[in-house]
């Protein structure tokens, strides 16, 4: 059976949008709905992907299944392509499964050549008009087609307007546009070396391939791996009747939404132009008209087009975007589609339209974008404001939410200017856990190096805090405090902004809305809890963090990382003699200081979570990011605990590590010195007990984590140690109390030695952060070098540290959940790597059959409502 | 059914070691052939493994079986245990399935208390030696089960002979030793706190146990680590009736071998020591004499003796290895096994035993240890000169051999004092390629960091160089040229020697003897290229290594680094000047200068191997490793490329990462700059249509090979590149050229996706360096800091870098054969870690169905043996 490539819009349906692309489908469904709808007929995904599958060329059967098509919509029109009776036009559209805005290109007046155009002129009686129409195609099909710049052809509409005198393109007259025409025929023979194509045949292919050509340019790449959209899909297009908005003052086109898409208000909101074409009312030359003024100007046109907005949102059940144009009083539809929105006005219009009997709770949650909640909780840029800025770099969107400040180049600086009620940007190379104080007096953070996952992006989410990091085409000049990008220089005087929602920097200062939690927000919120089978905790390590998160509806801590209570100022000098201790009595000692803190931080944190599991993760990173890198602070320590600094020197330097993050850290800190483990399980136990002495009553079950577990016996040897601890203080305490032992699983080899690690582990939580990291051997720190590459060669289409990489990594895990049900059925598993807050990531996690995932308090949220629509989407029954 | 955990010697057979270890097997064995063998049973390795199970308690079931051995005991003897009549004394000894040789404890005379010895005294008329007898057992008995110093009994015997004015033990009377007794069991109470015990059923037990618990001491940890026997095997016990060789002039005791150990001559080699206990022999005290003279001194008993070696022989066809005691002129044999012996004597003996037809070749391939063919390759330490050094440390026996130099600190320094003629040992804390040149001219390489695929390790491999690294007991003071080790400093002028077969590092000068290889070694070595199916290739990055490589047998190139090439004195300045381009045409320009100097390396490489296939690795290290560190070469640089010192300083900046394993290397590289990748190809492709030139009809083959590929997309890009320009150079010449191009698989991801590379693979060649670390998330240059301690606390018992790791890196190994192999049925599969020069590695290679292993020249007949052995082993028919 051979495959059906060309589909007329009346043999289409809405549902084949996969086929059909999203535009060809919703003009098959308003053809069905029996709307306006010029005739026309769709290319499939289908043929986009044959094309790139046979090299970059449409194959016979497909172009001779094309020119069937054309050959139909000659018949129904009663018009001809390139006729010299009635000629018939048509757009050429591309349209893809998920809607790409401005990627891809379009072609309009397709099918004229000089005598077509001569014809049309004759007919219609409107010879300035058929020329315009003319050079507009030349100029269209020149540069979608042949990428030919545009600039050349502009060149000679300025020269034309300045010889005869003129400032407007509308006061050329027939005879120039004639001979503009004539021109661009001669520029395009120029630079191609053949005719401009007088055969619409011919032209009508070319502009096909050009289409399905455009769905790999390099926007539409960016714009897929922003949006996570599959290179494979491919595009159709639509090859459609053109019908004229620019005739004269009876004639119009515009572009309205059936909502307000910034505030969900439930109004037709939207703009046209009289006397125009698609193309003119974004090119911004006449300012367009609100439309609501369509119903003073074409009033039987207006009453259409609202029945028509009411046909298309129950049909829907969503708020449409449209385009459509008015062709001497008639109206056509020439396009719909769910529209786009904030995420305001996506909440608002998700409670209306539950309000209004269109959709069921449940399938108000599918509308959502998760992604789209981002906004909600985090300050924006004033829009106005934001169209006025410049932007003088893109990087990655590391933290969303919006900042201005003025430059800062280290951490302290950062804080003191803050302390002085300065609003600074931390500008830096990389951070790190020495900088947190001043990531947190910052309004937002920008770094040079590091990726999704670096540190500057993992401690500016948990702090919901904006940042934008990687932004390679930054030159750093520390010493001059100064950086360089896009050519000018910034110092500490100079404000910028970021917009972490994008990765975009602006210079200057942009004015900024606060973020507000609506009531419709806390509706769908207590809809996707009614729907998640997901638990969904957070990571946070401070009982401030732990209560946000409360607030956002976390249901406990599912990564609790004790190293960062150690950089506090009060505590760092103790951690720093502690690495430093010659003997394990020295080390024991130093420990000691650290106990009671560690224990009243965990006291803070269970009364934050009031009961809620804390699963706390024991010491994790390598000891030298605790030791100091300045020579003030090694003299420092050097006379706090009585070493010499070339000792302390010393001992730094035999920390260095050629790999630290596959280096001595983790688990591997406890093997070689149990007594940190040991006290870190006192200050767990200890804290729990208070914390029940305190409420009695109330049970408490600490849930203590072992990282970076790669081999079964590592688990069971540090796990020794805990339960020897933690069992003596129990029973000297006189107390009940529970606790549990499991681990982080984030090393390959824990996957595949899973079934044997679960026998010893009472839980399993993913650290997929350092699973990818080594699944990949992508350094997270690192891979910004290369990563960029990868995708511009579509190599890869997503960020893997973004987006769990189901293919690799995704395989590591299913095998783990596998094997450690295996061996212990009822082992409970969950995430809290960064993905823990990644809708695909979360839904991901819902089909493997996690029990919980967890990620940072602003993102508890979005975990909420991705896992309600992963199980919606996995039921049958709803 | 309960378990029999006790076994007398008559019901068990050589065929039982794992259950009853080598000894308690053998002397079974030699039980059922009816020689003369003290009665006694053996407690199997089963109860040892109960007895850890049951967190180190003997159960009771288990004490009451032994218990029950010792009744028959005394029923078969006639003798009672403790027994005021004839008291029945028993040996205790350790036996595990490998031979532990000194590892574990050993208790002669168990069974005395004073009432027992009294009765031993008076029966024998030899006061003397029954208290001789009893204050050994005290002291021996201290030793293992209660673990008390043994220097504080020596100290009451020093005490002893200075009242009564003597120097020698034997000069002490029977009251003495009466005396003694009593002073040491006086130790005993003040250490334990209770009574020596007197109860000989109470001694048996708690000897049985301390055997077990000595299975875990921490030199039998080191000692199965060394010799890859896993901790779970657990060790026997051997209960035995005591024979005397100390009751007089008729008694002795000896050791012998059946054959010469050390040479493999046919002709029985050992000593005995009249009127002596075993230990007697090993402590030296007295020199025992030449096993010949007992022909002199006891010609029955010599007789006997012989008869029973031939005996043993042509019962285990092979070389044994005994103990005897001669009580009163009766022979009695303690022991037999096969012996250990030298590289030489394995081969010589394998040969002889082929040819007086007790073995077939493929019996004679098994019998050899291919770990030992090492010191037959490399030159070795005079044993006598050996024993007389000092050994001052000892770390990671990285590169076998032996040498002998002057400390030199730099690489540079090694050269230039080499090229003098000085012997030097080239002391680091870790080398780099840039250190290539110094450690060739050096005698042997040792450094302070890195594991067994550290540079230096894998370097000194390839080069057959003797290396011992990882010595972190080292303090380096590299500026003051000098480094200090077990508390004395080594400067320039002193001399030090390393044995890199086991790891040692002496002070001084220590003669060697050279490596050469005899006609019984290519004899064997012919036998296993007989039964072996694995393929032998050999790591080999230049024409020397190459030809060195077939002479050992190499059947091809399985990896040529080709980097390796770029580090040469003419070669880096084009290297650096590609490093620092700024734009892809400057870059082409240095890269254009490398192509001719690269095309030569092949083109030697080809003719070297003379047709046989060779794999080429495409530039893979980090650039980082290229650029220059000192101030003056960065100055040379600038000068060379007009580029400023500012300026390159920025570029070496920006090259540095954070985890520089897990960065911008491999195939990135090639995705980044395709331009190296192309100019590579142009390399292989050229030298390979040179070589076609220059011997017509000779067919070759080059086999390119993508390092790091992690996603199938990324070989597929980086494919193309190499096809489309070897293609484009073939079709120029004119010539008919095969080419292959494929992987490495050393990236966990790329084994979990191997299916879909296999698709663009034409073969497959495991990196198991890089994917053990990344499976571990162990950084192979840092691992060292924690490994030790993973060491001694049984978390791992090997080096997974030197023995691949089967429950780990090993399943991943497999799911990409299976992947691999589904998609592409012939798809051809190698190794090329340094797993493959690793007789247990290239066990498993074999057991996975890989077509080939690869390792450095040095290690290929080891390899050859190694893979014969897994054959034979797997094959059922011979």
């Amino acid at each position: 059976m051979s495959v059906k490539y060309v589909y007329r819009f009346s043999d289409g349906s809405g549902s084949m949008k996969d086929l059909l692309g999203g535009k060809g489908a919703n003009l098959a469904e308003m053809t069905n709905l029996g709307l306006p709808v010029p005739r026309g007929f769709t290319v499939t995904t289908e043929a986009c992907a044959r094309y790139y599958g046979d090299g970059e060329r449409i194959a016979p059967e497909i172009e001779a299944e094309v020119l069937r098509g054309l050959e139909w919509l000659e018949r129904e029109t009663g018009k001809r392509f390139g006729g010299e009776d009635t000629p018939l036009l048509v757009s050429v559209r591309s349209g893809a499964r998920a809607s790409m805005p401005g990627m891809m290109d379009t072609i309009l007046n397709l099918g004229l050549n000089i005598g077509a155009t001569e014809t049309m002129a004759r007919r219609s009686g409107n010879e300035r008009w058929a020329w315009d129409c003319y050079r507009r195609f030349i100029q269209m099909y020149s540069d979608v087609v042949c990428e030919i710049d545009k600039k050349l052809f502009e060149r000679h509409i300025d020269d034309m307007k300045a010889l005869r005198g003129v400032t407007q393109d509308v006061e050329l007259s027939a005879a120039d546009l004639r001979e503009l025409s004539e021109r661009f025929r001669a520029v395009y023979h120029e630079k191609t070396g053949t005719d401009f194509p007088d055969d619409p045949r011919e032209q009508l292919i070319g502009a096909v391939k050009a289409v399905f050509r455009s769905w790999n340019n390099e926007r539409a790449i960016v714009y897929r791996r922003m949006n996570d959209i599959p290179g494979s899909w491919g595009t159709a297009v639509n090859v459609q009747e053109m019908v004229f908005g620019n005739l004269g003052e009876t004639s119009g086109t515009g572009v309205a939404f059936t909502r307000n898409p910034a505030t969900g208000e439930k109004k037709i909101f939207g703009e046209f132009l009289m006397n125009a074409q698609g193309e003119d009312v974004v090119a911004g030359i006449r300012t367009p008209q609100s439309i609501d003024m369509l119903r003073e100007v074409m009033p039987q046109a207006y009453d259409e087009f609202t029945r028509i907005c009411a046909t298309l949102e129950a049909h829907y059940r969503d708020m449409q975007d449209m385009e459509f144009t008015i062709e001497d009083r008639k109206l056509f539809m020439l396009q719909t589609r769910n529209g786009k929105r904030t995420g305001t006005a996506a909440v608002k219009i998700a409670c209306d339209l539950v309000d209004e009997g269109a959709l069921s709770e449940s399938q108000a949650v599918m509308m959502l974008d998760a992604k789209s909640l981002d906004e909600l909780l985090h300050p924006q840029f004033e829009p106005a404001a934001r169209k006025r800025a410049a932007v003088i770099g893109r990087a990655l969107a590391a933290s969303p939410g919006a900042a201005s400040g003025r430059v800062a180049f280290t951490a302290e600086d950062a804080k003191h200017r803050a302390a002085r009620g300065e609003r600074v940007i931390l500008v830096r190379l990389e951070t790190s856990p020495e900088d947190i104080e001043g990531m947190a007096a910052a309004q937002g953070i920008l770094t040079v190096r590091g990726g999704m996952t670096s540190h500057a992006a993992v401690v500016a989410r948990g702090m919901g805090k904006c940042c934008v990091a990687g932004c390679g085409g930054i030159v750093m000049r520390e010493d001059a405090r100064e950086f360089e990008l896009s050519g000018k220089t910034y110092t500490e005087n100079d404000w910028i902004s970021l917009d972490g929602s994008t990765g975009e920097i602006f210079a200057g200062e942009i004015a900024t809305t606060d973020a507000t939690l609506s009531a419709d927000f806390a509706r769908v919120m207590s809809w996707a809890d009614k729907y998640r089978t997901l638990n969904v905790r957070t990571n946070a390590d401070t009982p401030r963090d732990a209560a946000r998160a409360r607030e956002f509806g976390a249901e406990g801590i599912g990564l609790c990382r004790t190293e960062h209570m150690f950089f506090e100022e009060d505590r760092i000098p103790a951690i720093r003699e502690m690495i430093c201790a010659d003997t394990q009595e020295e080390r024991e000692r130093a420990l000691a200081k650290l106990e009671p803190m560690q224990q009243s931080d965990f006291e803070g944190i269970y009364e934050a979570m009031d009961g809620l599991p804390v699963t706390i993760r024991f010491l994790d990173p390598p000891l030298h990011e605790f030791v100091p890198t300045e020579e003030r602070d090694i003299e420092q320590l050097s006379r706090d605990i009585g070493k010499s600094v070339a000792d302390i020197k010393a001992i730094i330097s035999a920390l260095r590590e050629a790999n630290p993050m596959m280096g001595h850290r983790g688990c591997r800190l406890a093997v070689t010195y149990p007594e940190i483990a040991e006290m870190q399980t006192r200050a767990v136990i200890k804290a729990a007990i208070a914390f029940s002495k305190k409420h009695p009553g109330r049970e408490i079950v600490p849930e203590i984590m072992i990282p970076l577990v790669g081999e079964p016996r590592e688990l069971r040897y540090v796990k020794k140690i805990v339960t020897d601890t933690a069992d003596a203080i129990i029973a000297d305490s006189g107390m009940q109390l529970k606790y549990k032992v499991g681990t982080m699983i984030e090393i390959p080899r824990a996957c595949l030695t899973a079934d044997e690690i679960a026998r010893d582990a009472e839980f399993f939580s993913f650290g997929t952060n350092d699973l990818t990291q080594m699944t990949f051997g992508f350094s997270r720190d690192d891979a910004g070098k290369f990563l960029d590459a990868y995708y511009k060669k579509k190599l890869l289409e997503s960020d893997p540290f973004e987006r769990l990489d189901r293919d690799g990594v995704g395989k590591l895990v299913e095998t783990a959940v596998k094997l450690g049900r295996s061996a212990r059925p009822d082992l409970k598993i969950g995430i809290c790597g960064e993905h823990g807050g990644d809708p695909s990531s979360v839904e991901f996690c819902h089909m493997v059959g996690l029990d919980y995932v967890s990620c940072s308090p602003f993102r508890v949220p979005i975990a909420r409502l991705a896992a309600a629509q992963a199980a919606i989407a996995s039921r049958t029954d709803i």
